[in-house]
């Protein structure tokens, strides 16, 4: 097949069998026609490839797009009228070796200078085994309007060009269709498209392949659904005797096309040698199935995760990753923007008394101004929405629970308060601003220790605790000018999975405990138990109670077979009787039944629906919007559902205590904003934390730590993200709104809603206290520790495959769970003491238990149960294993939630 | 490589670059070396690989095995000490050729006459390119015994041969450790072994490849785990400059050597030619995952089912499967043994009166001895517990709900005796023994329509339903008669899934109404409720009741405010009142508290319980039979912990009503057992009907129907399976033990349960309520119909990958399920009036809306949705696409247990 008119652009056509010993050059091994590999990194555009498919032959020969390839495959159901949803794209051995020697027989126009589809078809159809009478047959078909399954946005799915359409309609009409394609908004910027034509035509002689890249993209008129600029064009076509290959073959080319460094190469690539290279480089690297195990029509759905293309790309090409897809290994990098276990600067020791603390607030102060100005933007709004409704929906739940635990001493509204005054002052002061600071667990477990603590040695609550306030901030300020946040680094996983399985075991006990108390203060009603007799006696007219006639009849002498004579004395029910100057008499007045069961329910069924909301989030229901509000606001629609079934029946269930008016319970010096969050680690943030300490002293408000979740949520909320989100990629992650305007606001909206003291008395206990079983249950299912104690129960050959059983021992891992398990064990005990006060102090007793048992464990065995202790300052672990993402087939969410960064924080907190 | 001693058996070797081109001549193309493959269809035993690495070059070489394989891969996890789950093989292609050149250039013996390991090694390293010392030193490698992890049964895996055994050591301890292997008793009998043996080692010059048929298998000491005679073994050593390479080639080859198309190649290769060909052909067929999208290093599990062989395999090896894997497309097959949609005999129409009737009862009169005789198997004595309790369960809750529904003119006792007689005598004489009758849902909604149509119409209740069952069993002789059961095959997936919409729609809502019906009899006690007065008045000594003083103070005139002047009245509660003589008076004595909430408490809680067991059988937890057992007796252990609650708490719920003594209400000729199961189809079945009806006319019982969900259980439960269930593979299924032995023992047991009659009165009836409403939630969830109304819910890119959705159009598919959801309503309005006496006629009145959409939709749409209805008697629906199982992508288990064999049956009922 030679070709006319060589001279004006580089061809290379090859007859010559050509193996893959000669080809070792390997791909982009010359610089590019462009010159531009040589010089800097330019950024290579995205590839849209789509798949023409010539269809109908020898009726009515149409072209009809039959796929679409970003990274992943989209095929076109031709009976559903729809697209299939983006999978992995399986191509068959044979189609890749029969478009290979196509391409080495065919037609390869690198740097094609055409400017329009016409020029292009031209080219193409430009040789020399075609008569002309064949070459204008096909250069017609070539600019024959192919079909397209458009969908535009929010409307039905339309066939672009379905019916035949007349010539009179102009191109307007073609390229607004084109416009409206949804696909076109979720493509960056930029991006270039890939055209393959493919398919059988009955009066071509021979196979006729072409493959062109066009110096500069243009749009080819109709051939792609989106008008983008195309760099690719491919054409296959051959006489109908291989069945559909050439459907195969040209899914073959998409696909290749649609491979990052296949593109690099094509790109770069001098002449067909290099083209072919770049094949057989990519047939080096394919993964192969066998036939007979695996269903070849079966769609693979997109990985979570996609392999690292790091060691696959030269290196000039590793900034080019396209609209970046989660990268196995690196989920960290992607949500908080910096990569795992990174010796991050801001714990470097500076060897200077205070010396981390200037060098903080000397890298924060330049942000400043920004930290306000780059709030400017409407996602912040909603995410003010959002933390605000999960910070006061905490306020309440902490802040009921405290307000028992300590006799009122601190309740609903104090934890308001003090969440405002907190959390504002942090906002506006602190090193990370995005930590949102709210009273949960931990506080819940300290203050109740506390209390319990000086009731027990008849101590003075309030004056008790601002002497613990006063040594805390003394101590962290000690440790901000010794800069010893540094050691947080010998807080594992170990250590902190202890904690928050304590914590959340707490949280569990306490809910299901409180709901039993609360059936022995409504008791329930058993045949037979004396809880019927009620009636309402009054004094007579002259002022005289009523008199009991107290005669025994037959044997008994209880007070039910007492017969009665009474007068003046009616069956009014106690609130009416008191009301009307009488006395509520017998055994049953004081007794409300229903109340108990009724609770019960209650507790069930805000735990079930708050289970049930966070969920929704991985059914296929709805649309994403939708799902991901119910299941953001689980625990405040709960609470709303809970309240409204409350308030639907008119039961007179216990109800959340609210003062009246709002009195600030202690004037006096003995405010301490102790954070157990000592584990932020930055310098800044510890000292702000002192400083709050005695800022804030003149509040009698609860303590506070920074509440993870709704931290993390925070940030989730501010993520900067690519709008490209087609064909099954995630959306890639630009970075985070940095700035202290959303925090500044949630807090002062939570201090403004101590207005709403008046709704809050209609908030069921009940209700809470499910919650609460909801926060202790999500907590504690998604730490690794729980997934380890249920391997206890698994078969070993029903276990799933995670990254740990596949490198440490079954027995191994058995008893390392059951060494934890009996920490866990003796943390509780050491709970339910008096010595319970010592409680922080068993943080450093589970590092202890952690340092021992590098004599039990081997250090690889450790990589991948927990992570290794620094041996010495500055000293890093191995990174060559990174056993942090050993669970990476688990399919919870709420383990990447509350996925911790392994920067300088103790994440104990559970709410 | 020349090979001395060529000329003692077949040995080819080539150093020729062979292309695929040149070796077109297909795998098998000639007769095999042993002749049997051109002689009558000897089927190849399974084949067991294994892979023997050699680790530890240079100084510590040992062979440890790494990889396993049946028709999945295990891998050997070297740190975790365990094997992998058996997942699909994945290869990297570059392996499969470097195989593909090792083999070319290396040493292929082809019935190699060996008779010992010994003798093996010796031909083997027969090769001209080793000088004699290093052939030395390749045998004793070669004859070192290799490391297994082997896995005895119920013991921990241990290390064979971990350590360095000394040569004292004799043979029998090894031979011992082998056959202890667990995985052997999984293997079937007569299945070989082939060795695969692969390493670096640094003493060779070259790389040293051999491949090896023996003629005669035999066993080669311990180089394999199970002590199997070995038919391949494998050589693929070389210097160490290929890294894991020949780690990777081994792999290959054993995934070829898994391939059952390639085994049989391989089996009768006559040179190396015929080997290279089969390779190629493997290549030919895999199917390749592009780098980049697809992380190398995932497991695939085993799919749910395999793609069929039966394209792939050359005739003679149709029959040679290895032990079948459930292959998709016929999952009846797989449980039914006979293929789906097959026009089975019984429906061919004899043209004579009674002629299928007279066919059936000669061709069941052949087997009624065996019928007997085949259920003396221990598999029958569970399958008869299950069933039993299966039946009970049924029978309780049915039985309860009958007895509410008739005023008690039916009731448990009448459902356990009616089960008995009329299942007992089915089974003696049916043409389908295993078929289970229980009063299942049907039913009770016909029996609950004819009940109030009798008290509607001043009816005698069963008189009136005499009259009923006389005309139904003259309509069935005269179906007989006129064999018209065959027109069962116009009840299309549409009519049964309507039907069955309905009646578990009618389950759901009779549940929920029952038990807010509840709440009214027992009413919650809201404060200010007039709920609370109650005390106890008896006689005076002299008879006279004492006296009540109306006096009304203040302006009130009700009774709660009226004063009273009492004399001998107590607070005893009403029973107790009652028993010393008084009478209890006031508004709170016939209320009893706590008991609605309750009542709920134990609805939901027997609901989920019933669920949640349920969904056991596809957690990971638990051996499998643990999980097997919770799963089938989820209803019994749901009740069973109902009670339990129940009697902890020992409140006065309403009770299941049972008869002090068993009446049998009407001895007069009012029997009919008629049965729903018209749709049988099978004329024998459809006689004893008829004539159960004329037999059992003197007992008053409720009537049956064929109880789907328990008769598969029943053939489920008797399934023959065999034991090789190796390497993630489901053991096949080799038939069912027809018998009636099973089922005449449960009904006699179920006729003896009548006993039971003091202990059912413990059940409270709120437990039953809920496993009502769990019967009609799993039955309205198996159904595609339910499947496609969420479809209604999803968002298009949400929606799963169903067949059906690649095939036909989303609004198309919408628009049939909304003609569905309309016929429900018009059955549901039909229901709720008068017109619910023609219930039955409703079927035949969906036979016509379903005609009638042929119509709206295309065959091709129908054939997708639902399935073709007969043109005309006699044709089989088209058989090129399956549409039977386009939710073949579900994970439900209930679809499984639900599928519904498109034999001659209805299944309409719901249990």
């Amino acid at each position: 097949m030679k070709l006319p008119g060589q001279e004006e652009f580089d061809v290379y056509s090859a007859h010559e069998n050509v193996t893959t010993g000669e080809l070792d050059s390997g791909p982009g091994s010359g610089p590019g026609p462009d010159g531009s590999s040589d010089t800097g990194v330019p950024k290579d555009p995205l590839l849209f490839i789509q798949l023409n498919e010539l269809l109908g032959w020898p009726q009515a020969l149409e072209w009809r797009e039959t796929g679409r390839w970003v990274l992943f495959e989209e095929k076109l159901e031709m009976g559903g009228g729809r697209w299939s949803a983006p999978h992995v794209p399986t191509l068959a051995l044979p189609s890749l070796q029969k478009l290979r020697s196509l391409l080495m027989e065919g037609l390869v126009l690198l740097d094609c200078p055409a400017q329009s589809l016409l020029e292009l078809v031209e080219q193409v159809t430009r040789v020399e085994s075609l008569s002309p009478e064949l070459r204008g047959q096909l250069q017609s078909l070539l600019l024959q309007r192919p079909q397209h399954l458009i969908q535009t946005t929010r409307t039905r799915p339309c066939w672009g060009s379905a019916r035949p359409r007349e010539a009179s309609r102009d191109e307007e009409a073609l390229l607004k269709e084109q416009r409206l394609n949804s696909l076109r908004q979720k493509l960056p910027p930029g991006a270039e498209a890939g055209a393959v034509l493919a398919g059988e035509l009955g009066f071509l002689a021979q196979p006729l392949g072409a493959f062109v890249r066009l110096r500069d993209p243009v749009v080819l008129g109709p051939i792609t659904e989106v008008p983008l600029p195309s760099r690719f064009f491919c054409l296959l076509l051959g006489p109908p005797t291989l069945g559909r290959s050439y459907h195969e073959m040209g899914r073959a080319m998409a696909v290749l096309l649609s491979d990052p460094q296949f593109q690099w190469s094509v790109r770069r690539a001098c002449n067909l040698y290099d083209l072919l290279a770049a094949l057989d480089a990519f047939l080096e690297e394919v993964t192969v199935l066998p036939p007979g195990r695996w269903d070849p029509t079966a769609r693979i759905p997109p990985p979570k995760c996609l392999p690292s293309q790091h060691k696959r790309l030269p290196s000039q090409m590793q900034e080019v990753k396209g609209p970046s897809a989660r990268r196995c290994g690196s989920p960290a990098e992607d949500r908080h923007g910096h990569p795992p276990q990174a010796p991050s600067p801001e714990l470097q020791r500076m060897g200077r008394l205070f010396g981390g603390l200037v060098q903080d607030v000397r890298r924060k102060a330049l942000w400043y101004p920004s930290d306000f100005l780059d709030a400017l933007h409407p996602q912040c709004f909603s995410a003010v929405l959002y933390i605000y409704l999960a910070t006061i929906t905490n306020a309440i739940t902490f802040g009921g629970l405290l307000g028992e635990a300590t006799d009122g001493a601190q309740g609903v509204l104090e934890s308001f308060l003090g969440t405002a005054v907190a959390g504002a002052a942090f906002c506006l002061m602190a090193g990370q601003p995005l930590t949102i600071l709210s009273s949960t667990g931990p506080v819940l477990v300290f203050e109740r220790l506390l209390f319990s603590f000086s009731r027990d040695y008849s101590l003075d609550y309030l004056p008790f605790r601002l002497w613990v306030g006063i040594w805390v901030a003394t101590f962290c300020l000690v440790l901000v000018a010794t800069e010893a946040s540094v050691l947080v680094r010998y807080f594992t996983r170990f250590t902190e999975e202890g904690f928050c399985a304590l914590i959340s075991l707490i949280f569990i006990y306490d809910a299901v405990g409180k709901m039993l108390s609360l059936t022995r203060a409504y008791p329930i009603q058993r045949p037979g138990s004396p809880a019927y007799g009620c009636f309402c006696q009054y004094p007579d007219p002259a002022g005289n109670e009523s008199q009991w006639t107290r005669t025994k009849p037959k044997d008994r002498d209880d007070l039910l077979s007492t017969d009665l004579g009474l007068v003046n004395a009616s069956l009014l029910p106690p609130p009416e009787c008191v009301r009307q100057g009488g006395h509520p008499r017998g055994p049953g007045c004081h007794t409300v039944p229903d109340i108990a069961f009724f609770s019960l329910l209650l507790f069930l069924a805000s735990f079930l629906f708050a289970m049930a909301f966070k969920h929704v989030k991985t059914s296929r229901f709805f649309p994403s919007v939708v799902r991901k509000v119910l299941s953001d606001f689980s625990s405040v629609l709960a609470i709303l559902l809970g309240c409204g079934l409350d308030a639907f029946l008119g039961l007179a269930t216990p109800k959340l205590t609210v003062p009246r008016e709002f009195k600030i319970t202690a004037v006096i010096l003995n405010r301490a904003e102790y954070r157990l969050r000592k584990g932020a680690g930055f310098h800044l943030d510890l000292f702000c934390v002192a400083l709050l300490l005695l800022l804030t002293s003149a509040l009698g408000l609860p303590w506070y730590v920074s509440a993870t979740v709704i931290s993390l949520a925070h940030m989730d909320s501010l993520r900067r993200e690519s709008r490209a989100c087609a064909l099954g990629e995630p959306p890639s992650f630009l970075g985070i709104r940095e700035q202290r305007l959303t925090g500044l606001v949630v807090f002062i909206l939570t201090g403004i809603s101590i207005f709403l003291a008046p709704i809050l008395k209609f908030i069921p206990m009940p209700v809470l206290y499910g919650i609460f079983l909801y926060m202790g249950v999500a907590a504690i299912s998604s730490i690794q520790f729980t997934k380890r104690v249920q391997l206890l129960l698994m078969p070993a050959k029903h276990q799933p495959d995670l990254l740990l059983l596949r490198h440490v021992p079954l027995s191994r891992v058995h008893l390392f769970t059951a060494i934890q398990l009996a920490c866990l064990g003796l943390l509780w005990i050491i709970k339910s003491t008096p010595a319970a006060i010592i409680f922080p102090i068993m943080l450093l007793g589970l590092v202890g238990v952690r340092k021992a048992l590098e004599w039990v464990f081997s250090p690889q065995e450790l990589l991948w149960l927990d992570e290794l202790m620094p041996e010495k300052e500055g000293s890093t672990p191995e990174k060559g294993l990174e056993p942090e993402y050993s669970f990476s087939g688990s399919d919870s969410e709420d383990s990447e939630l509350m996925y911790q960064p392994k920067a300088p924080e103790i994440n104990i907190s559970v709410n």
